[in-house]
């Protein structure tokens, strides 16, 4: 099959490689109908985390299910799936608890770049569609492969409170999703941090009702002002770096969550002002299984609309070009195109 | 009034210093009736926190109101009070949100092991008794000043859930504490990390259903061999030190979150981990006014009797002999009997 592969930073190529095959019975595969770009592929894209020269790359992706395994009872070919980009089965204790990104056979989409993506817990991380979706909604879909539960676990994390006021640090893919998601939680004052024209738009397309451009302590100082002093009900870190952090806990108020989603890159996290300020911290990789059911249907009644985060929709034949735009900034989040 | 005086690394004295004054309208002085010793007041006694010689120490007491400021009008002379050792004024954003420990007019007891001590929130802090207490309750009372709540702080923190497993890092008073707080709250099995006999009796007395007595790796292993291999639901970190939080960590459930509540000296906070294990962390100084109603009817009724953790009672004169008994950890907690 054509798959997206990663051979040097910098160096994206689409390449012929072998099909998925299926292995295990828990196992599925997906014909991917569209894939896309994470913030996360550019950490290689950049060289800041070790590539595996050839190896493919992209965890996002939804498509029709092409062939299951024998345990695999509650899919068959032909359905219309979200894959969502970490597997799990659903039954162990982790995921039971709600944790299904800590999933004792969890799994990783490694070719939602692609013509085909296997998926190894298929049965505990598919959800289907009744019919096949109109093309309209097919970015929306996308977006529940990740995007949309991982900004969606920051504003969970971060307990955003009905009525309250929340700060989104970042305005990645990722945080204007957490944007979008204060804002069906209820969130009265959504502050989005972002000084790039484009993505404010989206922001307040997703219900924020302030834009703060400033950074650091400038940043932190317009928002304690927009808050009357008092700072944040619930922070969302969306980013990973220690400035962004560092801003969270500013901007958090006393006896406050930070949820953060972020892959940490280089933060130190202040433990001695998260204890003067009693402002706690939680996150990590977004159980997507868990919150699907609900995005789900949000998206299929049409009350939210996390597609709108892809500006770009290319061809794969096109994903380098995709890869540079988002790493120059140019595009918020590339859509890829399998169809076409 | 005689007072407890620190001079250098464990140089604590009793000396003569000026009785605390009224010089604001929201100030009370308190005859103190008992103080104590409290964990964190061993960190300047072993130089490992600057010291101002000669100043007073100590910030856990009980005792009779002796002269109000002309702005407190809940409290007058002749009642019972217990001191929260944070002073709050209980009106503004923060604590009106629970967080009365990051009061914007905050203040701490500066000398519990005295004659006397000023309350600067006397209105918005203090919690009094209908009548004067039984000598028999007074350990509980003065238990309500700081450790009880803090106890309780880490619990709530951590999420404590009616019907989980809970683990305590520490067997000093606080994580002592933390045990009868997280049996008060209905976890099933309560997991006491502590290899010292007296406080393992203690701890069973408090609801402890579990003693584990390793410490690191080996005692991580037995939390896990415990909880079918699962990790705890909720972890109460009472330490302070890097290898608590380690500890903590390592025993914590994916998901879950870990209360801490002891002053963090030279923790490092692994970041990736929490990541990688969907484990938060939330703490702080303890907001004591916001626990003390509650906790205070637990005590009055007899249904919690937190004084147990002071296994040593001394006059003041002796309360040099205090510090070197909880130093040398042949005492848990030591009482000052101001009365005597």
């Amino acid at each position: 099959m054509r798959a997206t592969t990663i051979h040097a930073p910098g160096d994206i190529r689409v390449s012929e490689v072998p099909d998925p095959t299926i292995t295990a019975p828990t196992d599925a595969i997906v014909k991917v109908t569209a894939g896309c770009i994470c913030g996360s592929d550019l950490w290689p894209y950049r060289g800041e985390n070790p590539i595996t020269e050839g190896d493919t790359i992209g965890h996002e992706c939804v498509g029709v299910v092409e062939e299951v395994g024998s345990e695999v009872h509650s899919f068959k070919p032909g359905d219309f799936v979200v894959v969502p980009f970490c597997h799990s089965d659903n039954t162990c204790a982790h995921c039971l608890h709600g944790a299904h990104s800590v999933c004792t056979n969890l799994g990783m989409t490694v070719s939602g770049q692609a013509e085909y993506a296997l998926v190894t817990q298929a049965e505990g991380s598919l959800v289907k569609l009744d019919e096949m979706p109109d093309a309209s909604m097919i970015p929306s879909l996308l977006a529940l492969s990740d995007v949309m539960p991982t900004g969606w676990h920051a504003a969970v994390c971060a307990g955003v409170p009905e009525g309250g006021t929340v700060v989104v640090v970042g305005d990645g893919a990722v945080g204007l999703c957490g944007v979008l998601a204060a804002s069906v939680m209820g969130a009265e004052k959504v502050i989005v941090m972002s000084r790039h024209e484009p993505r404010q738009r989206i922001a307040t397309a997703f219900g924020a009702t302030h834009v703060v451009a400033a950074r650091g302590r400038e940043g932190a100082a317009e928002v304690k002002e927009i808050t009357d002093g008092v700072g944040a009900d619930a922070v969302l870190e969306c980013v990973g770096t220690d400035a962004a952090m560092g801003t969270a806990f500013a901007v958090a108020r006393p006896g406050s969550m930070v949820g953060f989603v972020g892959v940490p890159h280089g933060v130190q996290l202040p433990v001695q002002k998260m204890f003067q300020k009693n402002v706690g911290l939680r996150g990590g990789m977004a159980p997507v299984r868990r919150y699907l059911p609900e995005l789900l249907d949000l998206v299929t009644s049409g009350s939210i609309e996390p597609g709108l985060v892809f500006d770009s929709t290319l061809p794969l034949d096109q994903v380098a070009d995709g890869y540079r735009a988002m790493d120059e900034r140019r595009a918020i989040k590339v859509m890829l195109d399998l169809q076409g």
